[in-house]
């Protein structure tokens, strides 16, 4: 017997990457393709289609229960208007939701994609026994989501769960967004990459080379979150020194949002989440030490569990 | 014809101060009394219990809908039980709102203080045309309640609000908390008046007294914030810089809030809310200039309406 089965499209700024989830959380089948975000929403929706379709095609389409999508961008409170995605051309406000309905006849809701991976971690990952917890997600930028009572906390215009702007030194860092000081300017992927290539460079001539610059054949521009995470895992020093600063850093950013929230836990995924112990222990003990003293003994800080896949089950999960 | 009232009570470390409240949230009359914290809980309750009587003498009981109380201290969530209030003696978890219901015919409800000043400004105050708004009591330190669709956001524990103990810097000053860096430990009572002396003791010797060294009769032990307000009131250089940057230090603190949170007007209470008007602009701009770029034209800061009614007011509005 058929089973029903629920869509979930993980749209990216390069790519989109769709599948069919059942009902336990489970990806039974997946199709991509290039997201086209520079030619224009209409052809964004078009892209988004065709993956619906390939699926379709293989599925009881009887059986589907409805279209979730995970957007970057903001996302209308009514789940359906994304406005200004990153990298997206010709996009100010854009009836997502609308657009898909009229192509297919199930129900569709939209969803930023950071809150997206948040409810997936929460419905199946990590969360999946914490009824409330900060949700990250630590990549090229820091994003996240606020989980309250199993449900995402929006904020009165849906864009509630901006932690990476919190910042931890007005004094700090020029970050993107205009602040000084963002966690974001400390730890995403452009800072931390820049950062490891600093203390290279600094290193003593003639010393044995750090695995990451073996890891980068010696291009130093070519280093990444999962290169320093990699050479970390591999008992690198340095790379191991810059993750623990980093992952402290992201734990006193975390306390002042559990101070504010009563939030007691927090859930870590992106790129980071394949990284060592020793980063998720950093980040436990830097917020440990600094929340007020009624959280200090409740504070944890757990590994997402959905990888890559968080967006896409997540957007599955908007419809079920 | 005798109308309704609500009891409300405000319970501080020195004295309780409790009213007759009407419907549209007037005080129509009042007691008071010493709150004996360090004579136990059954003495404070007694205290309580002394002032609800006096007023109860004074008016046709049978019109009394309930008796809601403002209290130091994490409030449980069946707003029943007060932990830990902060100056009071063998105070650990008392059921204050089950020892008031012996004493009365009426239904009892507790929140924490700063929570109920917040919910008096949202319903009778600055707020009264806001849904959504972080509350700040700037005085001896810093507290605060968020306020979401016109209800407070007590997140999963109880002690959500804590805007005090943001920190916005993570090398910054030692908090009492154990933090570093909450806005608390750069703006509290302590801390402004601290900085205030050793600005006053750093000026060139023979220059002129400052307006703040007449005031307190060159005792700078005497500096409180009210002092410095009065002082930059009437045009005193060093008072108004002293104000304005802790202005601007608690606009970088709204601002993380805000991003996090997506809420985009504050209300400023305590003490400070007697300050010139100088101080709520340094406040607003500073944190619409830290602010994600949506956000950053609908940042609005107001300034508190109710001043010390606040307590009474948005008590008994918990039984409204």
């Amino acid at each position: 017997m058929a089973q029903d089965f629920f869509i979930g499209v993980d749209l990216g700024a390069t790519s989109v990457k769709t599948g069919v989830v059942d009902s336990a959380g489970i990806i039974v089948d997946q199709a991509a393709a290039d997201a086209k975000g520079s030619e224009g929403p209409e052809t964004v929706v078009r892209q988004i289609a065709f993956t619906i379709n390939e699926l379709m095609k293989r599925q009881s389409s009887v059986c589907c229960r409805g279209i979730g999508v995970g957007s970057p961008g903001i996302v209308s409170l009514d789940r359906n208007t994304v406005s200004y995605p990153p990298n997206f051309s010709d996009w100010t406000d854009i009836h997502l939701g609308d657009m898909l309905a009229r192509k297919f006849p199930f129900p569709v809701r939209v969803e930023n994609d950071a809150n997206v991976a948040a409810i997936a971690e929460a419905k199946f990952g990590a969360g999946i026994d914490e009824r409330d917890f900060i949700f990250v997600i630590w990549g090229t930028g820091v994003g996240g989501g606020i989980i309250v009572d199993k449900q995402i906390f929006h904020g009165p215009h849906g864009g509630a769960g901006e932690i990476g702007h919190l910042s931890i030194d007005h004094n700090g860092p020029q970050c993107n967004c205009g602040n000084r000081g963002c966690i974001e300017s400390y730890i995403g992927q452009r800072y931390l990459s820049q950062r490891t290539k600093e203390i290279l460079n600094r290193k003593t001539k003639g010393s044995a080379p750090s695995l990451i610059e073996r890891l980068v054949g010696g291009n130093l521009d070519d280093i990444e979150p999962r290169i320093i995470s990699a050479a970390a895992e591999q008992g690198d020093r340095i790379a191991q020194d810059i993750l623990r600063e980093a992952g402290e850093l992201l734990g006193f950013a975390l306390s002042s949002a559990m101070n504010l929230l009563d939030i007691r836990v927090g859930v870590i995924g992106g790129g980071i989440s394949a990284a060592p112990d020793f980063v998720f222990h950093a980040i436990e003990s830097a917020a440990r030490s600094r929340v007020l003293q009624p959280h200090r003994s409740h504070i944890r800080i757990l590994r997402a569990k959905l990888g890559n896949s968080a967006g896409i089950i997540g957007a599955a999960s908007l419809v079920m």
